[in-house]
């Protein structure tokens, strides 16, 4: 399922329909307002308007689940529930994966196309919640951001009590390589056990044992990589964990879970607790 | 301490001279590469060539720490230690501050200005670690990288096994108010209590109850925020896990972790649990 841009098809790349749409691989379905599954996460999404509790600001979008609605009125007559394409969007959020954001001419004026559909870029799934409309019945929701620039760090300056505003970003980078890691080990974490579990299902961290970029340069392949729990990923990349070549714990008893369809490279061991005076 | 940028001076200002380097506030020493101190993180950082093992990529830079070496020769006679301004270093790294970057003439030719010092905009201690050089001794060492737009996600397209490759990146706001939140409850989780202690420092997380952005634009302020480990915070967020007005947890046993001096809000509580039809 192709995930993340389509060669040859930049920013801004105008559609007269959805027929054309699918035809350039944008959006493959004819109706639907996601393309997805729940088990690979979301391809994307068209928002064309048709609800009310949507909001579109731009570079951030409050978009709805599908589901629950009753045809004929629109109304809401049932829960919506994670599954399908809802479903789909937050394997989006929890693996990071990002989606490919279309916007119809029946979408909110501010940023809609004049006619026909814009392809707009990649977004990322950054949140979604299960919450209890005023009618009384749950709807699935989510919070799409454009795949740019977070916020620059600022700072407020001058005068005694000043206050330092500023984003974080924690990478953790989420490839092919690492979504294979986290499902042979089911998202269990190798050096704890623990398995996080969602609202909307498992989440885990790839680890690269030798660090990505300079001057490290760790490959990225399955034998420099583990799969981590965030707070033993913390410990391990800030050096109070390391592991030996026989998969002793080193700084926390225990061993390494190991799995015989998981080979690890004893090399990157040996680089990682080098990297911590080991 | 003026901690990111500093009103008036954009990226690339230049200055002729440490003492106006001094003077303008972008780097408060006249002799120090690195100002900041242990507790509250680094101010800036000034490359000037001195040490052989550094690298400068430009967006990215490879940084020792001070100490330990023969004052004469240059040589390393001894290890470093993360004190000082090597653990100013540290902190900025574990709190996710923004420093200061100025590149003197004297630094790498290919980044550097042909005279004086230029201010070149902030950076972040992407990570730390504590290694053993060829001669024997500890040094401490930095990744810095230009606080910018991480690379876009890109999808090497087309073929069967195309491999999709992705820059996750997980926000973690730290703002003035989430330092002060951390420090309160001294990095222990107060859902599990865990305090995770790297090589470098404690580790936690701020964690807004009632999320900051559209739609739920909830308040920066101590009343709304939580210190919380990765991992009790992957589960806050996505669901798993609810704080009722009591302080017992939904999801969980156990209730949260409180402090005489950190009141929270129950407005944002009750907003976490309608999120989640709770």
């Amino acid at each position: 399922m192709p995930i993340g841009e389509i060669a040859g098809v930049a920013p801004g790349s105008m559609f007269a329909s959805r027929r054309e749409l699918y035809d350039a691989g944008v959006h493959r379905a004819l109706q639907a307002g996601i393309v997805g599954a729940a088990s690979t996460g979301a391809e994307s999404v068209v928002l064309s308007g048709g609800y009310v509790d949507d909001q579109d600001l731009g570079n951030e979008i409050v978009y709805t689940g599908r589901g629950g609605r009753d045809p004929a009125s629109g109304r809401q007559i049932a829960d919506q529930v994670f599954d399908g394409q809802n479903q789909a969007l937050v394997t989006s959020c929890l693996q990071g994966l990002p989606i490919r954001l279309v916007r119809g001419a029946e979408s909110d004026p501010r940023y809609s196309p004049g006619q026909g559909y814009r392809y707009d870029g990649l977004y990322r799934v950054e949140s979604y919640w299960h919450e209890r409309g005023l009618n009384g019945f749950l709807v699935c929701r989510y919070r799409l951001v454009a795949d740019q620039p977070a916020t620059p760090s600022q700072t407020i300056p001058a005068g005694p009590a000043a206050r330092i505003q500023s984003t974080v970003l924690r990478i953790v980078r989420d490839t092919g390589v690492s979504r294979e890691v986290k499902a042979l080990h089911n998202f269990h974490c190798q050096i704890c056990g623990v398995r996080l579990d969602c609202e909307g299902g498992p989440y885990a961290e790839a680890a690269h044992i030798r660090p990505l970029g300079a001057p490290h340069h760790g490959p990225d392949v399955i034998g420099n990589i583990l799969c981590l729990c965030p707070n033993d990923h913390v410990l391990f990349d800030n050096g109070a964990i390391s592991i030996a070549d026989d998969y002793q714990l080193i700084g926390r008893s225990g061993r390494l879970r190991v799995s015989h369809r998981h080979e690890i490279d004893p090399a990157q061991l040996k680089y990682h607790r080098k990297m911590w005076g080991r």
